[in-house]
């Protein structure tokens, strides 16, 4: 299949179960809100190595949050629900409880979630930091704990929402050079920022580093994906056609498939419209990795 | 003491000893260097919640760097070297190998350093990554590993150097609205950010939580710092004045004391040329915590 | 009137009539867009000095504009629509022609627009740079002129519509501190930025020189308000409250009284969320200057 | 000649006497001060279509500052001095007298400069403002006016200097992509950004539209340059390489030709680091624009 005269790869992304929770965070203006939320999602591109895989899902404007202020609604991201609560611990209360005038609050449910009964809760609890100084309240028609700190009070939630979400959705970008690549992977991550319900965990939403499952080292569980280098074309057999001189790809959690769904299809439909785009693949294991697929063509149609 | 017409605390900051790593992250472009120094830094702020203490240090141009390209220096603390190997481990391999155009060199020796005998090595080998693809090769005089990636080849250091340094220098702010003390904190993170071989790793520099030892509830190692907490003021006795409606800290650490000196030093200056700062103050344990100290007049004078 | 505790003048913004521009600025990344738009808005504050009043509305997602790529709503604003067309042709001509990979649309008429009589042309055609090798061509179903330029083919339009619109709508934010009053300036531009139809011509948004009409100065037109100036308070007869010690005033352009209203609402009540706001005003000439009346107290009811 | 594998056209830049004014502008944070510094410097891309060509050249640390506060100093470009002046007085008046918490300082003699004589006076005097509530005082050593404003008082100089300078200075930068060229002209915008005395006036400092002299419309007295086009290779003769498909121009102002010169060259050598760059070229006029050449090859020598 060709897009705007990029060759698509009949190929799928594999993505597998992951356990997300969903936070809001805001601030006196846009810009603090900001910094909050970059540090409290920072050192979060892959489980495999960081504690969790994190970032920025969305702005929420002023009018739709519970205090009147602008925010940043965030992602986190682990396997299962005990790491998360431990790292919705740490981030929050290291990240946001000490960022200048800013607040948290649970930004699950989802509004597109019908089933209600998927979300669940995780105490939290950060309001023990107040030394029997905090005190129950409520903002914008919901309980909260307000924190007596050095600005003000700190508002935060007791309780976090968390639900099954999709990790690891993913496509590759093929570019004649290295530039038309990046230049395309930002415009692909650019797109996915307004989709609500997904997170580009990597640098800056993108992935140089592609790997494959085991190594010729024993004790390294994943390596270079020698078939995606272009310095190795000619070497080894390589998956980058012939005019293709760098890759980059784009990795997505989402809160659900759709949200997934809409990030692939928006960010290659971005990427595709880009000069010197060559090709768009995806990353699967055959089916072994999760139950979740999201076959290109079809999302292009 | 009075500077700048505000009020300067007889007091000192308490500082401990820590370890510490400086890494160069050099990418094509400014841009691209400040997402993956931003990324690597993240979830940065205390090692008491967060795996590391974590910060830009400085940018530093590309005349100056190993592959002519521009770069930011970035600081990882820990409390001991093994801790902190495991850091630039998944720091550098999860956010810099993976971020576009990225290239981690070791950036200690610190200039200023004359005992170079001070300064160790990690071996943190992150080349293994390369499956054997990785090859040794020279950039800027320096053996370094090249390992085959998407977008090129990722240049890395196989060892990296520590250092014993110092952690939790301080200054507090009082201001007598929120908007001064915040405005104030921002002048002084701006002031510090020029100051080579420190970082300030808090959200955008700043604290807005003041923590104290210990807590009523006994599970609860720290708690908030009622005696700062503006909306306490008349419940507990306050050390903010009586017209300081709002208080942030400034937490740095630094590659050696005098880092940490100058740091605080134009920090507290320029915090005393906002409009509505009434008090500069500073955290001490009595000299429980640790070795270094630094007495705000002194440092002024 | 208290709104959050804070004073509402009981007073009201007088605005006049000028003409307005609306036009998309679209690019390969939202960045690219950014740059182009900043170049092309600036130095345009105020039409007293400067050639227009130009600022950037609101963001354009990719699925909303007619190329697909991201884009930036600006506007430029003159008294007349002689000097608009002028401003439109150097302004689009130096700053968006020559930026990489930007294109230039109409975006009036404004979807709110009832009246499409309203809506007027301009005929700004640009397309004649292309030296005869320009071409008509359709993006989005518009009608368009490509010019062959170094980094590709320049999208253009030949006409730009232009109508009646409002100026000087404003309001004055007085605070505790030069800090909290900027920033509830800056609160209050967060929000007013997500008014489709309405922008904030002056640095950041804000206005921190007051101006009165008339001057001892027999040759200057305008001349400081004193009566708004802190360190003038006891010397003259001064607006601020005792407890007052700095002001900003926000000043917004809009396509509509509509606009301008919803601007001046949001901006108040996001300015008086702010700890140290003490009051709202408003700068009105008693009815001389402008047909058009914002009463403050209307406007938060 | 060949520079890191990139060919270099064996050509000159041509540059041309212009009329060099530097204002350094500070602010209570760097954030406030860029804001200022941006505004003041927007719509400044082309004297043929700008009222000016303008931008900024530097930061400017806040040891280094008459108020010890952190600053940018910027460049404003004219033809001639009366055209300065003018472009002084309104960019001033209107985009930093207007900004949250500015100032603005004379920025020459420009601290290499020998020839102290060089620099001569414009008397700017935007202290008429001041409605005769304006007095005179000293910052750093300088006598300056105060101007009581609404966030506390204004502080300018009476007199800017000017000086002789040099315009127009060029180069080429043509890739393999799109994207690649624009990575490169970002990588020696980024050097030349770290050069004292020049700027780079066109849009994020990048030019996407080459122009030449004269048209086959008799009215327009510059049009697209046909033959740096690629949509029109094949139709022209082209002077891009076979494997260029897309070119983009960086334009230098700097105080003297030293700093042209010296930007040229690290930008140069900044553009040829980047994958996929063919050739640098550059600009010239056969002798007939202006009296200034600076050759490629030497600069690269």
């Amino acid at each position: 299949m060709k897009y705007n005269n990029v060759e698509i790869d009949d190929t799928y992304a594999e993505a597998f179960p992951v356990t997300v929770s969903r936070v809001l965070i805001t601030a006196a203006t846009e810009y603090w809100a900001k910094v909050a939320a970059t540090e409290a999602t920072g050192f979060g591109t892959s489980v495999i190595g960081c504690p969790a895989e994190a970032g920025i899902d969305c702005f929420v404007p002023a009018d739709k949050t519970p205090d009147g202020r602008p925010g940043y609604a965030i992602m986190i991201v682990q396997m299962g629900k005990d790491k998360l609560k431990e790292q919705l611990i740490e981030r929050l209360g290291e990240c946001v409880l000490t960022a200048p005038t800013a607040a948290a609050f649970n930004w699950l449910p989802f509004e597109r979630l019908e089933d209600k009964t998927q979300e669940k809760r995780l105490d939290v609890k950060l309001h023990f930091f107040g030394d029997k100084f905090e005190y129950q309240t409520e903002v914008g028609g919901r309980k909260v704990w307000a924190i007596p700190i050095m600005n003000g009070d700190f508002i935060v939630e007791e309780e976090y929402g968390y639900k099954k979400g999709v990790g690891g959705g993913n496509f590759f970008i093929m570019g004649e050079t290295q530039g038309s690549a990046l230049m395309a992977a930002q415009a692909a991550v650019d797109a996915i920022s307004h989709v609500e319900g997904c997170i580009t965990p990597f640098p800056g939403g993108i992935v140089a580093s592609g790997s494959k499952v085991g190594s010729k080292y024993k004790f390294m569980k994943a390596s270079t994906n020698e078939k995606m280098a272009p310095s190795l074309k000619g070497k080894v057999e390589s998956q980058l056609p012939p005019e293709a001189k760098a890759a980059y790809e784009i990795v997505i959690d989402g809160i659900d498939e759709a949200a997934v769904a809409k990030a692939m299809t928006v960010g290659i439909k971005a990427a595709c419209k880009i000069p010197g785009v060559v090709k768009i693949s995806a990353g699967n294991y055959g089916g072994k990795l999760g139950p979740f697929k999201f076959e290109l063509v079809k999302l292009l149609q």
